[in-house]
C-alpha cells in the first residue's frame, strides 16, 4: 500500500490534460513532475473526450471528502476544459455555454464553498482556457476520415467558451491561466499559423504545450507563489544533509510540504 | 483531498529513478505516466544520491502497513539502486555489496514476506540493475570540478552490484530488469562507446532511458502480464462507452483497475 507521504498537484481536464506526459511533447505534466518531484506528487486526472457534464461525476469521486483524514491533501488543483465543451450540435460532446460556466463554478465550489463536503480552503485552484482551435486543419482532417464528418468545432465557438472560462475565474477569485489568448498571440493572430502550437487542430504540440507551461509556472509565481516549486522543501531530505553516522535522525521523520 | 481512485506503479531509487521524468529525456517514469494514464499513478520515488542504507527508512515510510485499508494499493513496485551504494570508499555513499545485497532483501522482505506488517501478495515486485559507469568521462567530470575530486566508482565494483541484483532477484523470486547488461550489450562491450547512453558518465541520457524503457515494459509483459498496461482497464470509462442520455448510469462507479 502506497503510504501517504506527499502532497498532492492534481491536474483535471481532458485530453488535453492526459496527453500531459506525452512522449516527445515535454508536455507540462511531464514538467510538472520533474520540478515537483520529492514535493508534491503531480496526478493525470485528463480524461480524454470528457466535457464537463461528465467531469462533474468523476471530479466528485476525485476529491475526497474533508472528512477523510487520510486523503492527501491536493495543494494545486488545475480545471482545463471547454475543448470538448465547444464542439458544435450535433456532438455528443457539445455543451450549451451556460451549462459550461454553471459546471466550472460547481467543481470550484465543491473545493471552495465552506458549506461542501468537499471543501478544502488551503487548495489552490487554477482554471485553464483550451488553446485555439485551427479549423483549416480539423476540417481537413475529419474530412480525411472514413466516413468524413463534418467540422465539429468553430474557431470563435471555442473563443466564446475561453473567455467563459476567464469570467468564471475572476467571479471565483481563483487563477487563471489563459493558453487561449497566450496561443493566439504566439501565432500573431493568425489561424493559418497555429499549426506551430497544435498537433492536429486541437491538441497542443511541443511548442505549445511549452507555453502552457511557461503561463502556469508564470501564474503560480505571481497568485500563489506558497506553492511554486522553489517555495516548497522537499519532503525527505537532500543526500548531503543527512545526518550520515547516524541516518535515521534525519530520516525518519516525514516532513511534508508545507 | 485527493480521493484513492486509481492503484499505483511506484518507482522507488535514487537519482536515475528520480529523473525518470526530465526534460527531453523522454525518460521511463514519463513514459510509464503516459502509457499507465487512467489506470495506474506512477510515483517518482526517486531520491537522488541515496543509497540503500538511507533509502530503508524512506521506504518504510512510503509503504503503507496492510493494517491501513485506506491506503492505495501499489500494484508494481521497482526498486532500482546499487549506482550509489557501489561509490568507493571514502565517499560516504559507500555501502559494502553484503549489507546491499542485505538491504534490497530487506526492502523486499518488507512488501513479500507473510510476516511483515507491509505484506502485500499483489504487489508485482521488479528489482533493476544499475546502469555500467564510465571511468573515463566519470573522472573527467570529477577533476573539472573545483576542488577536484578523485574518481569515486570503478567500472568492475558497479558491475559486481549489477550482478548482486540480479541474484537477489533470483533469489526471492521477484522480476529482474537488467539494465547494466542491455546498457553494455548495446555499446558492443566497449566502456569508450557508453556516451551513447549515459549523460555525464553515471546517469542515463534519452537512449539510455529507452533501452530502461523497453526492458521493463518487456520484463512486465512476460513476468507480470496482468499488470502490462494492455491487460488493465480505464478507471473511469472511455468517453464513447459513456450512456450520453444518463452519463452517471456509467460514470459513478468507480471501476478500480484490477
Amino acid at each position: 500500500m502506497a503510504a501517504h507521504v506527499q502532497d498532492v498537484f492534481m491536474l483535471f481536464g481532458d485530453s488535453i490534460t492526459q496527453e500531459g506526459w506525452e512522449p516527445g511533447h515535454n508536455a507540462f505534466g511531464q514538467r510538472l513532475t520533474h520540478v515537483y518531484a520529492r514535493k508534491l506528487d503531480v496526478l493525470n486526472r485528463g480524461f480524454s473526450g470528457y466535457n464537463t457534464d461528465w467531469g462533474i461525476p468523476v471530479f466528485e469521486q476525485c476529491i475526497a471528502k474533508t472528512s477523510d483524514p487520510s486523503a492527501p491533501k491536493i495543494r494545486v488543483l488545475a480545471i482545463w476544459f471547454g475543448a470538448n465543451d465547444a464542439c458544435i450540435l450535433p456532438s455528443p460532446q457539445h455543451v450549451p455555454l451556460a451549462r459550461f460556466v454553471a459546471n466550472l463554478k460547481q467543481m470550484v465550489g465543491m473545493v471552495k464553498s465552506p458549506a461542501s463536503p468537499r471543501y478544502s480552503p488551503t487548495t489552490r485552484i487554477i482554471l485553464i482556457s483550451p488553446p485555439p482551435v485551427d479549423t483549416f486543419v480539423r476540417r481537413a482532417e475529419l474530412q480525411a476520415r472514413d466516413p468524413p464528418i463534418a467540422l465539429d468545432r468553430g474557431f470563435e465557438v471555442t473563443q466564446g467558451y475561453a473567455e467563459a472560462v476567464r469570467d468564471v475565474a475572476k467571479e471565483e477569485d481563483v487563477a487563471f491561466v489563459d493558453v487561449w489568448t497566450a496561443v493566439w498571440e504566439a501565432t500573431g493572430k493568425d489561424e493559418r499559423s497555429l499549426s506551430k502550437f497544435l498537433s492536429d487542430g486541437l491538441h497542443l504540440n511541443e511548442q505549445g504545450y511549452q507555453l502552457v507551461y511557461q503561463e502556469l509556472i508564470k501564474t503560480i509565481a505571481t497568485k500563489y507563489p506558497d506553492v511554486h516549486y522553489d517555495n516548497l522543501g522537499p519532503t525527505f531530505p537532500p543526500w548531503a544533509e543527512i545526518d550520515w553516522e547516524n541516518p535515521s535522525n534525519s530520516l525518519y521523520t516525514v516532513r511534508k510540504a508545507d
